[in-house]
């Protein structure tokens, strides 16, 4: 496992790796949940490179980059087993030099759910990915369905822009209380963190009722929101029942729909999600 | 020489062109100035693939996207006798289907010139050449210096996105009379063509002033103006002397810089430019 910074070192490093390479980009302080993007990369491709930045571009002038918890010595111990070739862990300044002024943007798709709440956001996801994507030349690439915006923002990217790779959406790992793994758990303090596992019980209360035959899309969007509001230390952002593909908000489930929500628990900010099929 | 329409057949394509590869974007209509590019690209490549496609995403709802000249006919003889190996020339629909949402812009590069006047007109360029880029997966890439703006934002655009792609500048194609070489010359009429020669005249001027020793930016702007002013068919749109990297408009001329114009003659509207360096 080679751990590099420079584009230029990266692009020598790339030249020499052989077949199919997988890429999987992180932002570091690694968890099972990245943990299993590499396991599935390593039994599908040849060649594996994970990326550790975290992306200043994809945060807002209020949120948590400065915080953001990063331990590379812990990350590279975690990837060592796992027979990654190549960790690109670029600089700010390597990956966003004076002068830049390049932005990739996907329209319809960011407006609603994040980035109705994150504004600048998602074109930092996509400006990076394409970077990323630039840089190492995947043939695949492994992101979370724990982001499931994120991934259909990214499919969009691709299919739009003619990036030949095949991008990998890999299931959302969880806790044993069903809390889906993040490196922002990290901020959940005493009683914040059992509180948490209430997301992923008030998704699986509406998924049950879908599964019962339940199709009003407000009335699933209801039982998240009414299990959530057991719970005093959770604040709901938005729950949402969208299509999957669109994003678009419904009146009927048909076909694969996408139940998300976001939440402060606390002062941490949380987001989940479950497809309905 | 194969003509290509789908990305699929482009794809399959090019897996089977051998070494480096050359990339050619053009929106047909080709002429001396093209098949230049093209010749250019053949002696430093091993293979090279030409495209072929009037971008709509960079035309002005008032521009000229449907009047723009077409004959594909006529642009395969002319690259015929080349060796070119592949010419991609797709459909609309295959370039932007249906939900297509995502643009690539570079920032303030794009602001002054071209982009003050087309004020869409560079993101639609720098999205289809990413979309070229990805489809292609070229080696090199030949583009103009007749389009200075567009060669500078795409050189940007290269390095800012990481692309591994090396942007060949080439020299303008000029008429006996000094009329920069373009497919929109086609629209001059009668009188028009003729006096559209007063283009160059005039950035010919400015540049023997400064041979001269004119290092004062003002004065070669007016030295241009002076001379368009003698032809009563030419309206000026802008007339500019600014850094030959950032396009900043200069006081005084120091480094590389870049002397350029558009004009209307008649209804037809042109662009031209010089360096002085």
């Amino acid at each position: 496992m080679k751990t590099i910074t420079t584009l230029s070192d990266l692009r020598a490093a790339r030249q020499l790796l052989h077949g199919s390479v997988g890429l999987v980009p992180t932002m570091g302080y690694l968890h099972e949940g990245h943990l299993s993007l590499i396991r599935r990369a390593k039994m599908e491709c040849e060649s594996v490179v994970v990326s550790i930045f975290v992306n200043p571009s994809q945060f807002g002038a209020n949120e948590d980059l400065s915080k953001y918890p990063r331990d590379l010595k812990r990350d590279l111990n975690l990837m060592e087993p796992l027979g990654v070739d190549l960790v690109w862990n670029p600089t700010a300044e390597i990956v966003y030099p004076a002068g830049y002024q390049t932005w990739v943007e996907v329209e319809s798709l960011t407006r609603p759910l994040e980035g109705a709440i994150r504004p600048a956001h998602f074109r930092g996801v996509t400006t990076i990915v394409t970077k990323l994507f630039n840089a190492v030349q995947p043939h695949k690439a492994y992101f979370g369905q724990k982001d499931a915006q994120q991934a259909a923002v990214i499919q969009q990217m691709i299919r739009d822009l003619n990036f030949p790779i095949e991008m990998e959406i890999c299931p959302t790992t969880r806790e044993a209380d069903g809390l889906a793994m993040s490196s922002r758990n990290q901020y959940l303090q005493g009683a914040d963190r059992p509180a948490a596992a209430i997301l992923f019980k008030a998704l699986s209360a509406a998924k049950s009722a879908y599964a019962g035959g339940e199709r009003n899309a407000k009335n699933l969007r209801n039982i998240v929101q009414e299990t959530l509001a057991t719970e005093p230390r959770v604040q709901v952002q938005y729950v949402s029942c969208a299509d999957y593909h669109t994003l678009s908000e419904l009146d009927t489930v048909r076909g694969k729909s996408l139940l998300s929500l976001a939440v402060m628990v606390g002062k941490t900010r949380l987001i989940d999600n479950v497809t309905l099929e």
